[in-house]
Formats: structure tokens, sequence, C-alpha cells
């Protein structure tokens, strides 16, 4: 049994990180040869991602073309389809951060929170293209993931200013763009992103100051065009805490918290992808472009769940 | 020595803490009847907030009034000259929560942030009117403030949801009505409140929720119509913190934040004083019937504070 | 008993009918020599207005006058006073049209709705002056003043259109001024009209069209300084229509319908008065102006009818 | 000849009543088995539809279509053509409906106006799956059509509220969605619909409510993208009445109102069609994947008349 | 006869100077002693004043005054009357600028267009505080004021960037702050100023850049509360031009341009004058404060020009 | 040597002349038949084009097509190839016209700027079909385009007003429909054109005036989804202006001013080219349908000149 199983997923982390332990999962599930024994986990997982993480798209969308091929082909080069898969996901967040690299110019001040893998990977880049950017990094209550960010920044060597959620508004006026990451993207373009990242969308509209999503298109949602909503997640917010961090909290208070916020297409000015950078309202034709007709004619996740349910009785 | 002297000012207490302690040192100062030492007192607590709490307009309009006195009369009555302040602003605060009071129905949902005194008092006049209110309390990081609300209002008997700043845009859609503190209210209505307030009142005003501020006029600011601007400090917000919290944070970013920030007047619906409720398009009149002339012909603080320094010498 | 008291306030008569009502049914009361009975009628008319007609500021503010005249001085007077009042109001509302008409030019097409007799002077001073213009009025359901105005308008030789409410944004894009009346008009700035002003406002402030009320200032409310908010009523508007109307109408629904609504001060450019033509934001200090004081210091209604009420005991 | 012919397209029939009556009259044209009545017939609905509802698409989708085939195959198969056409488009008024019941929640309340099909269809599927919902419908002068619609929801057991048009805004603060029907959808994304109703969008609009408006895509325009206006009738309104009701009004004003008018995209949140849930700003790529290209190259429907024309003489 | 009344008023002056010019031509001709001939001049001023530069209200506030005082005084003490008036002007302007200066800070870009007095007040005053600043000047065509003040500008070693009319929104993101004269301030806070000024305030309302007007209150307009409107004179503006630039244009076209535009409130953040800083919204009260009543109770400039009109009869 | 080359591009240039010139300059270079000499003709002219009108979409496009062509035919059939580039465009151009055409109905009051000569021939289709129509031109400085496209409407017999750039706004309430050409369009939809087209689009959406851009889809850019700026140069305007002009101005001025200026998509109703009339979000899938993919898999035009440039060596 993998950690991941054993411990449940950290809310904390990352979609990207959480494709990743998907992948690696199935992929470890797979190596044993036991076709049975996979079909569960995929089941598992998929009831274990629907009750945690129902927006994490990346890792959904890895299920249903995960489990798409095991329905046609049983364990048979499921390893390397998986590999493949992943490989896919890693060039297309590096891709993705190249992309969006290129509208950073040397001495811009940047504000982002949460600690995105694709995020990361764009601030890696400018250094290693020689542009000097300032970072404010918004801290991320209650899951902190601003302060890893942070670190991972000064680490780099690009100077950090690491504020409290509620200063984003106050420090606007000095910041040239916004970058954020994504859960997922809808095919209306509204993004679902770390809790918080909407209020800094909307402070930086009404500063006029740019929005940048990097997201890579395995995390657009399909849906959502049918009529789904795209799941929040809500919680008691000492959960996400560390415990030290906890202890310095009152126990006795409703503290429900959102772990993710939806920012409507109006607050977004570019969705940066590895097929290029695209306005919201762009991304039904780049969908379409993906599968081959719009809306997409895929099935359903929960279809393919129902069939791997049937196969394994 | 006071207490206040002491140990500084903590940038967490509330305007009005911060006036009432103005009031208490500056009281027991003259009751030694030494004007020198009172004199020496009024120029070092004049000093001291400038540099700490230069927007606490409450402490600074009560050095105006007291200095305006002492010049005139010295020691003489003095004491009871503040008491009497004390008490009016005391009433102010009580009376600017009853008018408040009026505007909220049973069955509201509020949403709030720190701690100030005069949104305590309008909680307090609906519980003892029989008005049940859910409150939604942002925590209002680095000082935390929102805890001690959420408390207070929790003995009140309130319902009481204690949320991360972050959330605020997520929960708006459930809320009927912001209501806001104040450190200081500018002559064209805008609002100097704990930093976070003014994300708050833009997501209120994105979904057209109304925004109350409730502010005893003693709060309103005269020296911004003459061009000045209203200060607001900034500082290393780890400083802010309990040991414990600061404990789980990383020592070495660049941790600016904020303790207060600007809402401007078009994110304000009301605000709610001793004298009635204004819009903020209103406040220069109010000035005008306060000082009896508009802009107000009264001394500027600084003024009297060189004058008291002369006669020191 | 006049036929006013027999009949009840036809919810259809205009704000203007309903205070030279109020004002001849004192009058007559106080005709009769009889001080009991001219205070029972004074609080039967409170009562009723409050019951039936509680935005109607012009009666309101008449009851506080001549309520505040009786208790200084009886009924010695009151006669002359009550006619005064009446002629005071008279040549404010043409006073105010005629302010109006002075921003209106040849070949103007305006929009109303509803049978304002401001609106109705403002027109008669329109045609007098030889400025030709064209007027769309709304037909105003359920009550349908609209016809009257239009039937009105005919006779005085004006080109007039005759639309349903619904069509108001359509035909926006051929006006130049939108003119509406006003039950009351609020501290902030805010006007209460007859329902579906508000639309007729916000279609004109999408269209950039401006609006102008034209209300004379025994129009506006003072109460709502101090928390008080306009009680708009509601009923089932099949009350509200002839009998030949009505019977076209199903019986069974739930057809419940606001008199009046209110448009805020955003959606408004002038205030046409007798005193001048005001921004929504200069209301305050008109109110400064005529009251002497802001706010005003005046008599609440209700404690005057309390004290005729304790007289009376 | 048919009922249809002979009185005239009532001006209240929904576009869907319209469509069944286009489709039927040329059905039974067809049944006869003489090709040049089947052609003539068709010409003169053409006509008729331009001049009395020159935007009701769905009729004129159909007219294209059905032209189409009798220009390829003559009277041959047609009339099983026009069954399926038929059918087709009934399913898909049944589909979108079931599209936009997936974002109507338990609890909701509705606006909607007039007594749309599709409309009528969504509350059925929405009462069928036990989601209780309070509707509010503008009667939606002058036809009233919402009369229609507030007996069937009646019949249907829904909580409905019968209002005036003007009093939109006014219960706007009680709505969670606006639900409203449409004769045709602009490439663009804007919405023909009964007149009044870009007024409710827009109402909705400034309280922040969603607009869906639900429509099939067989309501969808393309001539439009060639620079074709859609035509909106206007007409005296008092034809549209019930003798009973025009008796109440007078009979000597220009009282012209549109049938329909015009929502702009920006007022609306999602157009429910059989394919799915789009941002008004994806109708071009569903116009694509409908027709095969963008801007699709189908035959005007004017050419298709011509032709049909010169195959009569 | 005075060069002014020789040559007609440069339509290219700005309003200061002719404030001086009218002061200085009525002056000369009360030396004189000649009453008839001075009684003569300011009725003609007053004529030339409406015909040419109607919105110029500094000036036709001194006529105001001035004739004020020769109805109660004949010319006896008018030179120094005039004189004081002149001082109080000079003054007003140079304290006006000193309370903008407040607000701009080292290292602020500024653009301006056209010539003002009061803006090169501004300009001087921050050069002589030592605080630098960036200036981009509009030309201002057709009458290329802004040339003036761009040498201007350079001679005070201010850094200087001409730019095209067409050019402002293109630069604004470098911009901090706009800095803008005024011929007259309605008493709704709209400025009538250089035409032109209203699109550089358009577009850093856009940019969310902050826009001052700076502007003595003797510029303030009473006559618009009564309904007048202020007048905006057109002209064919190859007059405006010098020979030279006229020579490089076609002379057959209509060529008709404003010489002034209206710059709504809503576009202008602070109104700085000799009194202080205000909001747009502030004006009413300030023009209380100046004239005792709201709205100010003063004789009308053309009731005065009559009447000297019936003393020279 | 072509006179293009010598004399360099004049900036004053439209999109189309330059189109022009360059496929005449190609084709001539082609005529001798030297690859070779075609081969630097065309790297020059691309690096003349990067330097001094680097959003010049149209002839961009042109020089991909053509070295397209040559990289993969040589110089056979390149000058037939070239014509019928040339005709293709100029087609374009006249198919654009005619569909903006069809938005403009006789007695409209149009404004635009610059001499584009897809407007001129807008106005020409208008002319010929007997659409009468005002036209505004704003004389476009520094270049004075307008004066230009003045003479030419003139000529045509249109009512034409020549108005100074800074009208723009003043002259608005005058008209029914903005009229503007470009050098490039974005994939987003945002539009390059002239210096000052972006405040007249401004100043149409404040007015509520619509918006069209005429252009053919040959000026449509590809790069800018990959993240590649549109250039848009700024040089020292006095370079622009004829001798004459030149010499009414100052000499040592930082005169610096974009060529171009970018109008956002919000600021646009329609974009007319000759496939259609699209919303500016529409622009992806019209680039998908062109190219065939989106985004379109292209060569970029610098992978074609390096590869030209290997050729050479």
């Amino acid at each position: 049994m993998s950690s991941l199983m054993r411990h449940g997923f950290a809310a904390r982390s990352t979609g990207s990180e959480l494709f990743f332990e998907t992948a690696s999962t199935l992929r470890k599930a797979a190596s044993s040869g036991d076709a049975k024994a996979f079909a569960k986990m995929f089941v598992e997982l998929y009831e274990k991602l629907m009750a945690e993480r129902p927006s994490s798209m990346a890792s959904l969308n890895a299920l249903r073309r995960i489990g798409t091929y095991f329905l046609e082909n049983g364990l048979k080069g499921i390893e390397e389809y998986i590999d493949a898969l992943a490989s896919e996901y890693d060039e297309s967040v590096t891709r993705a951060a190249e992309m969006a690299a290129k509208r950073v110019v040397d001495g811009d001040a940047l504000m982002t929170n949460s600690n995105s893998l694709t995020l990361r990977r764009l601030f890696k880049t400018l250094v290693d293209s020689g542009v000097k950017v300032k970072v404010y990094v918004a801290e991320s209550r209650p899951g902190l993931e601003g302060l890893a960010m942070a670190e991972y920044l000064e680490k780099l060597g690009v100077e950090v200013y690491l504020i409290v959620d509620s200063a984003a508004r106050f420090f606007m006026k000095n910041i040239d763009k916004v970058v954020l990451g994504a859960e997922a993207v809808a095919a209306n373009g509204a993004v679902v992103g770390k809790a918080g990242s909407s209020i800094i969308a909307l402070d930086a509209h009404e500063a006029r100051v740019r929005v940048f999503v990097v997201a890579p298109t395995m995390k657009f949602s399909i849906e959502t065009i049918y009529g789904e909503l795209l799941k929040l997640p809500e919680g008691d917010w000492r959960l996400l805490m560390d415990e030290d961090t906890r202890r310095t909290l009152p126990e006795n208070y409703m503290a429900t918290a959102p772990l993710y916020d939806v920012t409507p297409p109006e607050y977004i000015d570019v969705i940066a992808t590895e097929r290029g950078l695209f306005a919201p309202q762009a991304i039904p034709i780049v969908l379409r472009e993906i599968h081959g007709s719009f809306p997409p004619l895929v099935k359903p996740l929960e279809a393919i769940v129902a069939e791997v349910k049937r196969w394994l009785q």
C-alpha cells in the first residue's frame, strides 16, 4: 500500500504533486501484474479524489486517460503509458512556464500565492534566462503554502517579499503582473485555484494589473460544459495547519474554510499553457483542438469508473 | 511612568484602546500638579503616536483638544476636562453603534474583521435588543485580532464563524452586510482601517453587499483637507505576532506588512456616527457642523505641540 | 368626515395630490374650531399615512409642520398657516419645474412614467415657452397612471408615445433626457419613486442618458439620517386596477407588487428643486440650509404625534 | 388552407409554437403530393415570417433545411424529413432544459417572463426531479404571456409569484437565478427575446444574479455574421391584447411597441443548449461544430427561396 | 482704447491672463475718473466675454464683484478695490498651487496640457522645494498652448516630454498623477477646461491614475445651480493657429472645434484650491462657506450688467 | 533599386500601401530571374520592416507567404503567386468594407481617423450605394493622415468634419458609429492601429457608441499566441511632419511619440473582415478556420527568414 493511500492526500499538496502521486500509485499497482488489484486501486483512488480533491483536474484527467487505456488494453503496456503520460504532463508544465516567461520583463514586480509547481518553473525559467524580478508571495493561510514558495524563491536568489494575505491590495500598487497557478480551468475560462486567488485577481483587476494564470491543458475541465459544477471542498481549516500553528488558535469555533475558490474569466487576462497564451474566452477552441470536437465527446470519468467496477465483479 | 510609556503601544491595540490610554496617561500626568511634567508627557506621547500610530485619529484629536485646553488654562480643571472628553468619546461610540444597529435586521449575516470597540458595542446592542445575527470574522493576520473578536462574540452568544482572511470573497455570497471599524475617516470619506479592511470592502462592493463603517466623529481627520496624507505605518509583521505563532515562521524574509489600509469612499455605503448615518460624500458637511466652518479652522496639532514645546523652554 | 377618510387614499394618487388632500382635510377639521376633533383627525391621518403611504414625504412633512404649529398655537391662525403651507408647496412645485425646464432644449425626446404633478408643470412650462419635445410615457402598471399623463400631454399638444413598461430599454436609444417625479428624497440622494422608476433610471444610466428628478424640497426626508429606513409598501396589485382590467387577470396568484421603489443616487444626475439644481450628493447641504444645521435638529414626526395624543387624553 | 395561413401568426405565440406550425403546415402541403402547391406555400410562409416574425430563428432555420431538402429531392421523402426535423427540435428543447436544470438547486428562487416552451420543460424537469423552486413571472405586457406561464406553473404545483414588469428590479434581491427563453441567438452571443427580457437581464447583471438563456441550437442565427441585422418588428401594442384588456386603454395614442428586444452578451452568463452549456462567447465554435466551418458556409435562406421561386416559374 | 479691446481676446490666452486683462482694463478705465466711460467699458467687456469666452469664470466673477462695487460706491476707491481683487486672485493661485504641491512626491511623472498659470506655479513650487518631477505635456492642438508650457518647464530645468494629444493614453502607463487647470468649476464638481482635458482625465480614470485639478475658488461657478449651462464656444480652429501652421492645412473643410470641454466629476479626484483640497462632491459646501448660504444668494451677473446699463441711460 | 528601398518606408504610409509596396518590390526583384538578388531583397525588406514597421501585419504575413513559396519553388511561378496574393488582399479589403457597410444606415454620423485604404473603400461603398453619412475625421497628429482622408471624402461628396484629435470626446455625442482601420489584429482581438485610435475607441466606449474595426484577415497576427508581443515603434514625431509644419515647432524637446497604439478588445464591438463580422472574442476560431488548427501551426516568419539566409550562403 502506497504512502498516499495510508496517509490521505495532503490537502496542502499542489495539483501537480497530486498528479504525480496518482500516476506513480497506479504505475506501482500495475507493476504487480495483478489486474484486479490495479482496478481496485483505480476505483479507490477515484473515490478518494472525489471526496478530498474533487477539483484537482490534472489527476482526474489522468484517471480518465489511464482508465480508458486499461479498459481497452488491460495491463499490457500500461506502465509505459503512465510513464509517457507523466512525461507529457511534466513537459507541458515546463512549456507553459516558458510561454508565460516571455511576457515577463526585466525589473517586473510579480505577485503570487501558494506553491504551484508551474509557477516554480516559471520563476526558474526567469532566473535561468537572467530576467530579474521581485516576487511578492502571499502566505496563503491556512495551509501557509506561500512560505514554501518563498523559501524556494530565496534559494533561487530571487528578491522575495512574504506578505500576509490581507495585504495583497495594499501592495498591488507596486506590482506589474500577477501570476497564479490553477487546480482546474473551466470551459468558460473560469479558474479554480488555491483559496484566496480570486481575491488577488480581483485586487489586480481593480488596479488594472494584468493577471496570468499558468496551467497545462491537462487541467482543463470538460464536464463543466455538460452542466456539472466544479466542486470546491470546505473543511475545518485548523486541520490544514501544522500542529505548532494550530496550537495558537482557539479550539471551539466554527472555522470552516474553502480550499479553493473560483476566479471568474473577467479577472484573468491570459491563460498560459503549453500550447500558447490564450484569453479565457479561447478555452473552448483549445478544447476543440485537443479533443477534435466541441463540446468534446470524451467518455465521462464516472462512466469509466463504472465500467471498471463492472469489470471487477 | 505609565505602562503605556514603558512598553510602547501595542500595534494590535484598537484605536479606542489607544484613545483611552492616551487620555488616562495625560490625566495621570496632570494629577501630579506638575505642569512641566505634564507638558513633557504630552510632547512625548505626540511623538510616540506620530512614530507608531500616525493614523490613530481619535488619539490625535484628543491630543489636539487637551493640548488646546492646557495652553489656555494650564492644569486647572484639566482632569475634569479629560474625564469629560473620555465620557464624550465613550458615549459617541455607544451612540454610533446604536445608529448602525437600526440598519441590521433579524437574521442578517454580517462580516467583519479585527476587534474594534465600536463594533463590539454594535454586536452588544443587537444582542440586547434581541436581533439575532450570524457573524463571519476574518482572523486579521498578522495580529490575529479577529480571534479576540470571535471570542467576545461567542461569549455574547452570537453564532460566529472564524474565517481566514483569504476566504472573505468566498463567503461573501452568504453575507447581508459588512460592518467595519475605523482608525480615521478622511475628509473625502475614505476610511483608514485595519489592514485587510479595504479588501473586504472591495469584495462586498463586487457582490453588491452594503458596507457600514461605524466610527464616532472624533475619528474624523481635518488635516487631509490641507494636503496632508494619512500616514500608514508598515513594519515587519513578525513583530506583531505572539511568540508561539512567530516561531512557526521562517526568520529570513522581507516580511513587511501594513498595519492599516485605505478604503476609498466608493466602496462604503454608510458611515455610522453618533450624529447619524452619512454617505461618505457627506463628511465635509458634518465636519462643517462640528467645527463651524469648512474647511474647519482648527489649529493644526503640530502647531499646538510646537507651542507646548516653546512653553517648556 | 372627508372623502379622503371615507374611501382611503387612492394608492394611485400622486404625492402632490396626497399633500393637498392632507392639507385640506386638516384645514377643514380646523375650521370647526374644535381642537379635540382636529387633534383626532391629525392622529388618524398620521396612522393612515404610515399604513398606506409611509414614503409620501410631502404629506409627512406637512403633518410635521402643522402638528408643530398646533402644539405651539392651538387652532389659532392654523387655517392661514395651512393655506400658506399649501401655497408654499404649490409654488415650489412650479419653481422646481421651471428650474428643470432650463435644461430641456427644443427637439429633446424625454421619457417619463406615472403622473406626477411636478412633471405636468414641467411639460406645461415647456409648452408655454415654445420648447417642442417628444415624450415617451411608460404606462406604469399596475396602476396605469401613465395613461392619465399621456392624456394630459396630448391635450397640451405634445407629441406623446405611450409605451409598455418593458419597452423602456428598447426605446432609450431615442431619448435625450429622462425626467422622473419623487415620493421622497433621502438624505443620501436616493429617490423613492413610483415602482418602475428605478428601472428606467438604470436603463438610462446604461445608455448614458441623463436622469432628472424633479421634486420640491418638501419631499426631502430627514429621518433617514438617523437610521430610519424609508418604508415601501407592497400589496396585491390587482387592488390597484380598474375593475375592467382586473377582470382580465387570473384570481389565484400571489400577485404582490411594490408601489414604490428606490433609485440609488448613482443613477441620478440632477435633482431639480425650487432652490436650484443639485447633484444627489448635495442634498445634505441643502437640508442644512433649510433647517439651519446638519443633521437637521427637527422634532421627529412620531414625537409630535405622541405629544398630540397626550394632549388628547 | 391551414389555420395558420388563415389567421396570421399570433404575435403572442412562442418561437417553438411557430416552429411546429411551420413544420406541420409544410408537411400538410407536402402530403397532397403537389410540388407546385408545396413550393407556393413555402414561399408564402417565408414571406409571412419575414413580415411578422423575422427574428423567429427556429422557423427560419426550419425553412432553410426543408427548402434545401426540397430543392435536392423534390417531395420524395419530405414528410419523413419534416417529421425527423420536428422530433430533433423537440428533443433538443428537452435536452437543453435538462442541461439548464443541472444548475438549479433545491430552494432556488427563479425569475422569468413570457411563456417559452423551453422554460416550461425546464420547470417540468425540476418538478419531476423533486427540485423545489419559487418562480417570479413577469406578466409580459402587452401580450401578457406571463399569465399563461403562471397558470402552467401553478398546475405543476410550483410556488409562483406573478409580478408586473416594472417590479423586476424590486424583487431581484430575492432571486437566485434568472432563466430566459430566446427567439434567436446571434453569432456574437446576443439574444433576441420577448420584449422586456433585456431589462430583466440588466437588472440581474446589476444585482450580480446569474442569467441563463435556454435555447436549442436551432435558434442560432448565422446570417448575422455576414452583416445582416436581426429584425425586431414593432407594432401597435393594442393589437396584441385581448379585447377585454384593450377596451381599458385609450384609443388615440401612438402606442408602438417592440415585440422583441436584444440582450447583449455581457448580461448573459450561460446559454443552455442541447449540446451543453456555453458562455455567449463560445457560440461561434458551437456554430462551427454544427456546420463544419466558421463562418458556416450554408446557403442563405433568401437564396433558397429565390431558387424555389425560379423553380415555380 | 486698451489693447484688449482692439485685438479681441486671444482665444489662446489662459483664464488667468484674461482675468488680469479684465481687471487692468477696468482699472485703467476707472483711473480717468469718468464714471460713464467706466460703465461703458464694463458693459462692453461683459458682452465681449459672453461672446468669446463665456466659460472664463474668473473674469466673470471679477465683473460681478467690480460691478457690485461700482453700483454701491461709484468710482470712489474702485482702483484700490480692483488692486485688492487682483492681489487676492494672484495669492489664491499661488496658494492653490502650494496645496496641490503637497501631494506630489519626488520622482513623480506628471501629465498636463495647455499653459495654465496655476500649473506653472505648481511646477515652480515643486522646483523651488527640490521635488524632482518629469512632466509630459500634450501639445494642445489647435492652439498649441502646450508648446509654451513645455518651454516654460524647460527653462525651469524640469525634464519635459512634449507629446501629441493622441498619445496621452499610450503614455499614461508612465504617469503617476495628472494635473489640470480649469476655466470654470461647476457646482457639481464638473470642470470646464481646455479642449482635450476631459480625454486626458478619462484616460487617467481608465488607468487608475489620480487627477488633480488646480483652480482658485474664483473659478467656481454659481449660476449652474440655477439651471444655467456653462457655455462652450466652438469655432473654426484654423483661426486659433499661427499663420505658419495654418498654411499647412487645407482651406475648405468644416473645421469646427471646441475651445473647452467638460470633465465630469467622476474622473476628478481632487480639486486643489487656496482653501484646501476637495473632492468634487464637496464643492457645494465650499461655495456655501464662501457665500454664506447654499445655494449662494448672489446677484446674477446679468442683473448687475442690466443695472449698470440703466444707470448709463 | 526600388524607390521603397531608397527612401525608406514613409511612416505615414498606411498598412495597405506598405503591403502593396512590399509585394511589388519583391515581384520586381523576382522579375530579374536572379534568385540570389531576390533572396537578398527579401531579407533586406524583412529587416527594414522589423526596424520601422514591426506591427504592419499585412506586410509581415505577405513575407511569410512569399518566403514559404520561394523556399519551396524558387522563383518559378513566383510572379504569378505574388500577383495572386496582391489580388487576394485587394479583394479582401473590398469585401471587408462591404461587410462593414451593411451595418451603416442612411443618416449615420461616423467618426474615424488616419487614412486607411479599407475605410476609403467603406466610404466609397456607402457613396456608391446611396447611403448618406457624415464623417468626423480626426487630423491624426503628428502625421496628419486625417487631412488626406478628409480630402478624399470631400472629393467623394461626403459631408466631412475635420477635427483636432483632442476634440474626439467632445463630438462623440453626435456620433452613431466609430469606424477604424488596423495595422494588426492580435489573437485575443486587440487591435493595433494608428496612434490615437485607442483613445477614440475609449471615448466611444464611454458614450456607448459602437466601434467597428475594418480589416482583412491578412492583418491577423499569429505570433502573439506564442507569447510574442506586438512591437509598437516610437520615434521623434517631428520627423513625421512636413517641413512646413515642423518649422513651427521648437527644436529642443524630447518629442517622442508612438506611431501605433493598442485598443483592447473590450472597446471593440465588431471586427469586419472579408469572411464576415466577428466579435473580438471570435478571432481565435477565425484563425483556426484559416490555418486548419488552433493555435495555427505556421512556420514563424523569423524561421523562414533564417532559412532564406542559409540558402544565400
